[in-house]
């Protein structure tokens, strides 16, 4: 089954949600237009908008509020992507050229702080105070985890808990967020927007996980960019940590450095996969998958539980 | 008399400030607490936090709520200074060495990116969603102002009106921000918190162009940067533009580019200096000067009122 398929229910509300992202960042500078579109165009899963709608579902759903907290949580996503491709160098996402790589790093910069700035006009819709606490304290978490990831970089001697501090900063609190946040808008009960909340924080990290392997076990074609380049970058995820329990997998990795050749870490690439790792992490996400769908059977039941629950084993469960 | 003088009145709400500004960088990182204590300590004028708190001056002043926008609005100048010095590549500000420049360009992006949230947390304890509304569109504006920059840089054929729209958006929106954000945190009415709005985007016009100013008047040791900085990096501001309603002048300054040696440009800034354009210019930040006294005129009698006029004069007639 199709991701889209899971909530195709939502499907016009999704064409709104669409419609207005591309709306949204019609700038009045051509430079900041073409460079958001350019990372709109390029695509994504729009899951946190799917996650902020769903979410709307549990209380008073009006798509005329949603939609300004589905947009802003986007957008602010985008421009964190925009921002980390500085970061990492990055000339392709999804297969496109980055922002970073068709203008340039200054222009990156610049269209991320458009970008979020505009989701903070969006955000100004909603009234409830408490959605602007939460956002605001998640967005002081993502950039102390920015900040983290660079000076983890390269640094082979962390370890599992350091890893998950970052996954959780860099992809599970925004989705967190989402949930809890589409649910606040929609003036869910306490309870409720808070369990919303861990089933996110818990999806998210289950994602992230699975992310981070297939960047292991994907094709070139199906990354849209080389494989293997987290560590390349130095970015040590979960596959590269648990292969290095092995002494002489440790040392391997340990000799990884930014201009090394494609032949050279396709070996050090070969070796975590067939030291079992890709397994152990694969575990390690289904971990975070059931605590997700433990948290959705306390839910009242709907037609969004059961999209939530088939989207968290999707995602869990993705190939690519 | 000294800018301190023209508010004691407020010295100790100034020290809250001061305290408040130091104690809202504590980060869990140590990368990003050094980096940002680094910027908060190269000092300035805190003339954002100043304003915030005279404004608040016209309604029910409680120094509990005014630090909120006071030091949010003064870590959004931080932030964004930041930002600019990855763009302008600097190497000092005031004196100092810069964030990018004492680490690198992706830690003073994430900086400001670290910087800005916190300003958007402290932000959250307002609860008038107008303040949020003008804060959102303010931090628009000012992007949009950061992108047309970087298109702006060499580009000899630009006006006045261009360089106008440019500094509005650099520094006059905020300032004028600081002003009507102070006003509404002390629930001050629309009919003067807008006039506080206006009177900040004056000062501000005049802050900026005074600013622009000394780039060319200031000596190496007043500015904390050598002097024709802005013009080295295709930064076209008002003395530059009028100097260039002389055909000769125009050519000379039209050779400028980013390698010129520290005599070739100091042989252009003698040109500009003699060409009569500082007076221009002068006569520029004071029309803004005016109107920004004028509006005050309008507004209640007060102690805010006097140091408000006393710091507007102050800031468009500065010497360095």
């Amino acid at each position: 089954m199709k991701l889209k398929m899971m909530y195709s229910f939502l499907n016009s509300d999704i064409n709104i949600i669409e419609k207005e992202l591309g709306e949204t960042i019609q700038a009045r500078s051509l430079l900041l237009k073409q460079a958001s579109m350019h990372t709109l165009q390029a695509g994504g899963k729009r899951i946190r908008p799917v996650f902020v709608l769903l979410a709307g579902k549990y209380g008073d759903y009006d798509i005329n509020v949603m939609k300004n907290v589905a947009v802003a949580l986007e957008l602010i996503h985008m421009a964190s992507l925009v921002h980390d491709d500085v970061i990492d160098d990055a000339d392709l996402r999804r297969g496109q050229p980055t922002v970073k790589a068709k203008w340039d790093s200054q222009t990156a910069m610049y269209t991320g702080d458009f970008v979020f700035a505009l989701a903070l006009k969006l955000m100004t819709n909603i009234k409830n105070p408490e959605a602007h606490k939460i956002l605001a304290n998640t967005m002081v978490e993502v950039t102390v985890g920015e900040i983290q990831q660079i000076k983890d970089k390269y640094r082979f001697n962390q370890n599992l808990r350091d890893y998950l501090r970052r996954i959780k900063r860099k992809t599970a609190l925004l989705i967190a967020a989402s949930c809890q946040l589409g649910a606040i808008a929609a003036n869910v009960e306490e309870s409720v927007h808070k369990k919303l909340y861990l089933f996110g924080y818990f999806v998210g990290m289950s994602y992230q996980i699975i992310d981070d392997i297939l960047d292991f076990t994907g094709t070139e074609k199906e990354l849209g960019k080389p494989a293997g380049g987290d560590l390349l970058q130095g970015n040590i995820t979960a596959p590269a940590l648990f292969a290095m329990e092995n002494k002489e997998i440790k040392k391997a990795i340990e000799t990884v450095h930014e201009n090394m050749t494609a032949a050279e870490i396709a070996k050090i690439i070969t070796l975590i996969k067939q030291s079992g790792a890709i397994a152990k992490s694969v575990a390690l996400s289904d971990q975070y998958l059931d605590k997700a769908l433990r948290i959705l059977d306390e839910l009242p039941d709907n037609k969004a539980k059961k999209a939530l629950r088939d989207i968290a084993k999707f995602i869990g469960r993705r190939k690519f």
